[in-house]
């Protein structure tokens, strides 16, 4: 029996349940909500092909890598909307619990490999994390954008929240901040985000 | 307006259609329907987990974005489950035409490398590509095997038939085709797999 492959299989089924971690956005075309597994795909397919749009050069791999594992710990957090206060307060915390379990099904090189990748994600500091992180933002704007924007409008979002979120973006991406501020002004212009200050 | 942006958008927004294409394996836990964004995820990351056991030294890079976009084609042409016999024989002409329609919504650029890395895929000869087939199989075995062999008892499933869909897996890893070696034994022993020829 192969003892490595044998931990490895067992993160696999582990993180099948990413599956059934529903976020707040929705699906084009007015879908139901999208969960984490989709979410990390649709970042990971995109983040090599915006690449050349981010302001510095990534190491792609190193960018889908964190992609692909950045909400495994909302396996055991649950999924923390971004403009959830008191939620957001106790996130870090619940979070790293949750690493603490779940990367450490792997061997133990791989835990720490995925640890590392976690944490810089989190710290959103490198290019590399900061361009992850536009994907973050730019792909749930992007579906909320094609349905209306239905998930701010739902929420009595206001715009000044919506910069407050993505107030790294710009660091990671000029050129897709830039189009998705014509996306934020044009959901203020249409009623479906909430102008408050500028 | 960023003109090679919006067109990236707009691939973005159609290949969000790929998560309400249903596969016939079912998360672990006797859960629902996989779709197709989610497979890809999860052989995604494993991709990259279990590296170490591909017979020869792959570019895990390609590897990984011909995993993320392998399966894109079948959100024109759907899903045809690997022992469907009369679906497999239209299967190639129905992919190569969504094909030709999906990528070239994206810069030309693009749609050829994307183009090139399906084609890649499909024709299975590289490290890569044989490598990327083991995770299609893989993933999905595990899934079965953790829910009892259910997608292959309802469906009356011979060892023969998963014998010649996994012809080519040893190519690319003989380690993990041993440990699904035992899995499909395990599975044949439980009567979840039918004993036919060996």
């Amino acid at each position: 029996m192969n003892e490595r492959l044998e931990k490895q299989k067992e993160f696999m089924l582990e993180i099948d349940k990413a599956k059934n971690i529903f976020r707040q956005t929705h699906l084009s075309g007015h879908g139901r909500r999208e969960n984490d597994a989709e979410h990390s795909w649709h970042m990971a397919l995109m983040a090599f092909l915006l690449m050349e749009h981010a302001n510095e050069e990534v190491d792609i791999l190193r960018v889908i890598k964190m992609i692909l594992i950045h909400d495994l710990v909302e396996i055991d957090a649950g999924d923390t909307y971004a403009y959830d206060v008191e939620g957001n307060q106790t996130k870090r915390a619940r979070e790293e619990a949750a690493a603490d379990r779940i990367f450490s099904i792997l061997p133990e090189d791989q835990e720490h490999e995925l640890r590392k990748l976690w944490e810089e994600f989190e710290e959103n500091e490198t290019p590399e994390a900061l361009y992850a992180h536009v994907m973050d933002n730019f792909q749930p704007m992007a579906l909320n954008d094609s349905n209306g924007g239905g998930d701010w409008k739902k929420r009595g979002i206001k715009k000044s929240q919506v910069l407050k979120r993505n107030q790294k973006t710009a660091d990671g991406s000029k050129a897709i901040w830039e189009y998705m501020e014509l996306m934020i002004n044009k959901n203020v212009e249409d009623g479906n985000l909430i102008l408050d200050e500028e």
